[in-house]
């Protein structure tokens, strides 16, 4: 059935992230709304912000592109452009390839969420902007890596 | 930059169907998101529908994968399984293939909108489950025909 029961969607916690990256998402969950519905060529996921928490660190994407909608709050979106705050119906998009390394924090005291949009490419990378961290994602796993492409270990962060 | 300015957006009007359906496409609008954001891997586009108005008619698509959240109003989703009533935040989604014709309908007395993001394959057929009207899309080319392939003209309809 087309129609999505948000109430039986999977609900994502915790991260991929390795250590000591993985704590920082504390407050951030998501609703597996694209997977409720079937879908597999694109994400579709609510995300949903506790006060403080934050999207994911700051990343651009190589191959996939992306496309955000406030839904709920404020969120406050950081790029290499600046900060910006959103409220609900506010969009924005990050076309693949464009290193504009970007995330959304809640910096209110009331929880936030917005709908995300994601390509699925076949072979993906994300690169982290602030920190020497990139992942290379192919056939449904995530390698975390320095950018140099050594493996990373959590004595290098 | 990501930020969308939907008040400058491309706002779409009128329909690219073949006579005598473009008429029946009256009230029906869209804002363009995902051009004004420069993503090209699907659409994002707000559709707008007065009182009235319906978003397409009836039909499902091959090879495109297609997700909708309603943002104001109240839409009517109309597809084989049935009629539902879907109100801001109630989300839907059509997975590529499935042979489940449907559209959405403003059956009220005031405007509604949803959101709709749905895959830009290179290649796509949709298929309208009322009436005699296929449409294949190549090259951005749209060609309407019958079902069994013959050129459509309108004494046909």
């Amino acid at each position: 059935m087309p129609l999505i029961d948000i109430a039986k969607a999977r609900l994502k916690t915790g991260s991929i992230y390795p250590a000591p990256y993985g704590a920082e998402m504390a407050g951030r969950s998501s609703i597996r709304l694209g997977e409720a519905g079937g879908l597999s060529q694109f994400g579709a996921n609510i995300v949903i912000l506790e006060p403080g928490a934050k999207s994911s660190l700051r990343h651009w994407h190589l191959n996939e592109d992306e496309f955000v909608m406030v839904t709920q709050g404020v969120c406050t979106l950081i790029d290499d452009h600046g900060r910006f705050e959103m409220g609900a119906g506010d969009c924005a998009a990050f076309p693949a390839g464009d290193a504009n390394g970007h995330h959304f924090v809640n910096e209110t005291g009331e929880e936030a969420r917005f709908l995300v949009i994601g390509t699925k490419a076949p072979h993906e990378v994300a690169t982290y902007s602030d920190i020497d961290l990139r992942v290379e994602m192919a056939d449904g796993t995530a390698t975390f890596t320095r950018k140099d492409g050594t493996p990373y270990a959590a004595d290098d962060a």
